[in-house]
């Protein structure tokens, strides 16, 4: 049984109240509670060591990739970040320049997101360092982005550049915060996620809560330079497309708008980040399921990005 | 280092913003988001296998006390909670059944507090289970009770009966929502924790919080009949009094109230919560320092609740 199988089974069943508006199974909970204008958004997110990060990687990084995960998804329901709270886990024999290290990381990329660090604890995890970040967000009411909400005929955009993440950007990659805001001020955005388990799987989260297929455009999909250099380095590599579809820890934003306004988005877009590279790569269809158009014709994709050439 | 130093050193340089009342070093970290009459309450609390329980400890209730945990502490803040976040880490070996029934404990007992079970994740950690809830709650503006505040001359209370938690009462704790809402409605608490560390180790966060001392009297701690049972079947167990000190896990509350209203507090207690014991244990001294006054005379007291009998 894997998470999504775990988590589909233990969620129908779990107590609520009026405060939610919006409870497992997107990028962050929402809650109701009583601000006249906005709602609030909740999420918590755990690193690990040898998971996500290993005994050599630089602890302020580790740090960084603790809470830089949390605000992707605030940023992947369009909202803004507040405060957060912070879970270490240490190991028995775990060196106090670490976890200062660690702290120094996270709090840096607090401070430039204006996000208060309003404390957290310490356990004991005796084999492994372990960080849990809880992080609470703010969102205009009724601005907030689900994963739901895709219409068929929507076009689907992706940000930035995608796969071989491993090479560098999971440990510094840009939470996509002032993008989404933007996006959902200007655009009637209908559906969104970040990217943590790779286009092809976060797609189907999307589709799954929309109830929709798509078809996207091989050649359109914006593969990484990480993602070419690796397929060149090693013979046994992934192909770059599959590296783009499949990889996971992008922490692009994917999302899906109405047709009529892709060619307006983007060129406002082009305007307001030069510097980021946004692409629209297919579209919502109908008949459900995730497939890729190349100029063979078209294939199914596995959510790991696997294709199925026919 | 422990992890009180540890905290003590990553805390002062910590990211702010004007949202944070009060940050870390207390029971929950304080927020205002613009609600006009309560702030919000924000709190993490994780519990580990082999350190919080067992792999014999049947999964309800590990799952009833990973969210008690955290409910104790909205408890000692005087609020109420709303919604929780549980982050399961999850060994390799792990078994279905297990988390289901974790998440059955801990559901129950949301339920019970009308509290919703908004969303969480699952990650992996290999060589034990570990479960961190945030939990969010709301106080009334003001009526939130924080460690500081303690004045001199204060009446110190403690409900309940103390020591021995770990023969059960560990796992099955009730959160003292109600009682401590009750206090902060009808009483100027001036100070209020949940016993977690042990009576002696929590009283000193209290006393260092509010810059004081106190004097406990040994013939007035509430020792638990777990605590004198254990003390009374194996000659090497520690006796009651020292467990009742210093043992951790008991979850009732302490706190500080001008003495002027001491014996209207216990009348109004034992009208309106006539199964829960509550005691007056001794007074907030203007010298600093824990001491334990018995029929031999004034002693200082440890944090562990050892004694130093002169």
């Amino acid at each position: 049984m894997n998470e999504f199988e775990l988590i589909h089974r233990l969620t129908p069943a779990l107590a609520t109240n009026s405060t939610v508006v919006t409870g497992a199974g997107d990028d962050c909970a929402v809650l109701d509670l009583g601000l006249p204008e906005q709602l609030i958004l909740f999420k918590t997110d755990a690193v690990v060591e040898g998971i996500h990060f290993t005994r050599e990687t630089p602890p302020e990084k580790i740090g960084r990739k603790a809470l830089a995960r949390c605000l992707s998804d605030i940023a992947a329901m369009a909202g803004t970040p507040t405060a957060a709270l912070v879970t270490l886990g240490l190991p028995q024999d775990f060196e106090v320049d670490r976890v200062t290290g660690i702290y120094a990381g996270l709090n840096a990329l607090a401070a430039r997101f204006q996000v208060a660090v309003a404390g957290g604890e310490t356990t004991s995890n005796p084999e492994r360092l372990l960080i849990s970040v809880a992080l609470l967000g703010t969102v205009a009411r009724g601005r907030q982005v689900l994963r739901r909400g895709a219409l068929v005929g929507d076009a689907i955009f992706v940000t930035g550049e995608l796969g071989g993440s491993i090479a560098g950007k999971h440990l510094d990659f840009e939470p996509r915060l002032a993008e989404a805001q933007w996006l959902a001020e200007h655009f009637p955005i209908h559906a969104m996620i970040d990217l943590s388990d790779g286009l092809a799987g976060d797609l189907r989260h999307i589709l799954r809560a929309s109830q929709a297929g798509a078809e996207l455009l091989a050649r359109a999909i914006p593969v990484s330079r990480a993602a070419k250099l690796q397929a060149r380095a090693e013979s046994s590599a992934k192909p770059p497309l599959l590296a783009a579809l499949g990889d996971g820890e992008d922490f692009e934003l994917l999302f899906a708008v109405g047709s009529g306004r892709a060619v307006a988005l983007l060129d406002a877009w082009k305007a307001k980040f030069p510097k980021l590279r946004l692409t629209c790569i297919g579209r919502i269809t109908a008949e459900p399921g995730l497939k890729l158009r190349d100029k063979t014709g078209l294939h199914s994709l596995e959510t790991d990005g696997y294709i199925h050439f026919a």
